[in-house]
């Protein structure tokens, strides 16, 4: 009748390390409940993968309670007794009725489960920079004597320093992103459907590499002639020709965590133009790398990109990167100049030199990678080369 | 040097009807700009499918001009450019400057357009139900004497009726997850690794069927025993084995539009009570369909659900299905009692009568359809049987 826990991606002590770190912040900030609502932070602090984030759910953080409470809809409790470290009083089920309610949604029983345990009078943070106003606006209105405070990516921050054991599912992760983008050299072909190739690439993706299956799918960006200068494309309904440049962006994810690469193709012979922008690219990226440790900063590295490539007659508009773990951009740190982060060890970066230089030409190379106490393990192992077909 | 127009997926005219839909709530709102910024809804007035909105972008539609103007990020431009029906001028790319920047970000961009658009003292519409509360604090800080007005949904509620090109991508989408659905009951085998089956059943949501391609790739649940009474939990690190209960829920995928299907599967005889439950959820199915006309309500529907399964010894807690359209969800239909929504010709309904009675033990079934002047044209066409392995 009841649901047993499933085999934990990490231990009890890996979970409870993180909440201490998010606690340490909360006293930071004069509060006694964190309303974490963003899911992949979620994910961070309870190992729940499920993909229930499109209706109200929230984990709430107390400073004086060693575990947080998950308050999700009731349809979704079994999957988060299955999946996460929570002790099973710690789950709480919202009943259907506030599903698909003009008048009242999961955030009203969040707002109650915080003014039953006493968090009305007290500092409250919240994400304001994911939750919906609408739901903001609640969180206000049901509990008006508290300080709310704006606690965006307090979490993500944390999420940023990954432990010894988030490190091997980000190695395992990138191994499969490899597969897939060596899996793509194989069948993207002249006269071969975009959709076909993609066929094959999820499938790999998914069987894996060294024995470790993907246990998700992340986005797949394939822009192809005459799309070459776009990015964020996902695939068409066209067919590779002879002559077509591919730009393909894919991720392996193990758990959640998630290991990114680029790779650029050309059936046929690339122009000189795309044979220099790769030399400069791939000369950028070394100097990058070389400028990883820790005490530098996301500046530095963005620095060295974009120093080597002017030097050989190119510009990048867009930043060289961001921060890469749960579900893909961690959307706090970005390689860019003028971001002064310093790099700390197991940081993890996915180094992304897409360069959109026209609006029909572009060129793609990236890396994920780690910072070491001694500079960048380069997590990705793709050859660095424009894939010629 | 520029990017082309891509093929068009629906005629300017289809774009232009719908934007004057939704211009005639913008005066009945008394607003003269509408801030569009849910992606799903910017994809439907403008045909722009990339998935960049992990960054801030938004559609405005003045009342007094014929097309919107498309605010995002510049190396998003050449994309909106090429998959739009947009004139180029009504494309406005923001620098990067505004990525990674905790003082400004892409909704400055916007305020500052509606600014000089001489938007900022007249009625001003935003989707405070999925905008977050932060961006929504910076356009009432950055627009003082304008009249914000929530218009969450205005759009939404709009996509509710589809037409008869959207049917056709429906169709061709439901084909697609018929497709996927008979795939794993070729490839679901004790001993089978959940993922590899995942491989299988995702290449071919990406193949397609009938000539057309699938186009993106939904998620998919596939809930196996021992959690079969989980719902929203993509695949398991696991295998299958003789005894296993696989419950799967996978869509497919036309240029965004979503046809969902839901089997339950046994490795070996299923048990009576899965066998009885089966029974009921097939009648209730059809009692539901049965309800299915111009002027019926959503409750009716339900009503007759739960009705036909309580004669036969079930109750279901969950909505029995909601709208489905442009990347499944539609988020303000549902399938419940107490829904007065009425149904009109070319709605279109994921019929989900997942039922989880207990924490270990679940069913699927369901499927999508069309609302006809004469009933449900059912979309998907899977054998509604527990497929025994």
């Amino acid at each position: 009748m009841t649901i047993s826990k499933g085999p934990q991606v990490f231990p009890r002590t890996e979970y409870l390390r993180r909440l201490a770190a998010v606690k340490s912040e909360m006293v930071k900030r004069e509060i006694e409940a964190l309303v974490v609502t963003f899911d992949r932070s979620i994910n961070y602090l309870t190992g729940y993968t499920a993909r229930s984030a499109y209706v109200p759910q929230a984990l709430v953080i107390s400073v004086h309670e060693e575990e947080p409470t998950f308050i999700l809809r009731l349809m979704d409790v079994p999957a988060a007794i299955h999946l996460t470290f929570l002790e099973r009083n710690r789950i709480i089920g919202y009943p259907e009725a506030l599903i698909g309610n003009p008048e009242k949604d999961g955030y009203d029983a969040v707002i109650d489960f915080l003014q039953e345990a006493n968090f009305a009078t007290r500092g409250i943070g919240l994400e304001l920079g994911q939750l919906p106003a609408r739901a903001a606006n609640n969180f206000q209105a049901r509990l008006p004597s508290a300080r709310i405070v704006d606690c965006t990516h307090v979490v993500t921050w944390i999420r940023t320093i990954k432990s010894d054991l988030e490190i091997t599912l980000m190695r395992e992760a990138a191994a499969i992103a490899d597969a897939g983008m060596m899996r793509a050299a194989d069948v993207i072909r002249p006269g071969v459907h975009e959709a076909d190739a993609i066929a094959e690439i999820l499938s790999t993706l998914a069987r894996g590499a060294n024995g470790k299956h993907g246990t998700g799918i992340a986005n797949i960006f394939m822009c192809s002639s005459p799309r070459a200068g776009t990015s964020h494309i996902t695939w068409s309904d066209d067919v590779f020709r002879q002559g077509s440049q591919i730009n393909l962006e894919l991720g392996g994810v193990r758990h959640t965590y998630t290991a990114a690469v680029m790779r650029t193709f050309s059936i046929g012979k690339p122009s000189d133009r795309l044979r220099r922008l790769h030399e400069a690219e791939v000369a950028g990226l070394e100097a990058a790398l070389d400028k990883v440790r820790p005490g530098a900063t996301c500046n530095d590295v963005a620095q060295a990109f974009n120093r080597t490539i002017e030097k050989l007659g190119f510009q990048k508009e867009s930043r060289c990167g961001y921060g890469i773990g749960i579900d893909w951009n961690e959307a706090v740190t970005s390689l860019k100049e003028g971001d002064m982060t310093v790099l700390k060890p197991n940081m993890t970066f996915h180094l992304m030199l897409g360069n959109w230089l026209d609006e029909d030409f572009g060129y793609v190379l990236s890396e994920t990678f780690r910072v070491t106490d001694s500079g960048a393990d380069v997590l990705t192992r793709v050859p660095r080369q424009i894939f010629e077909i």
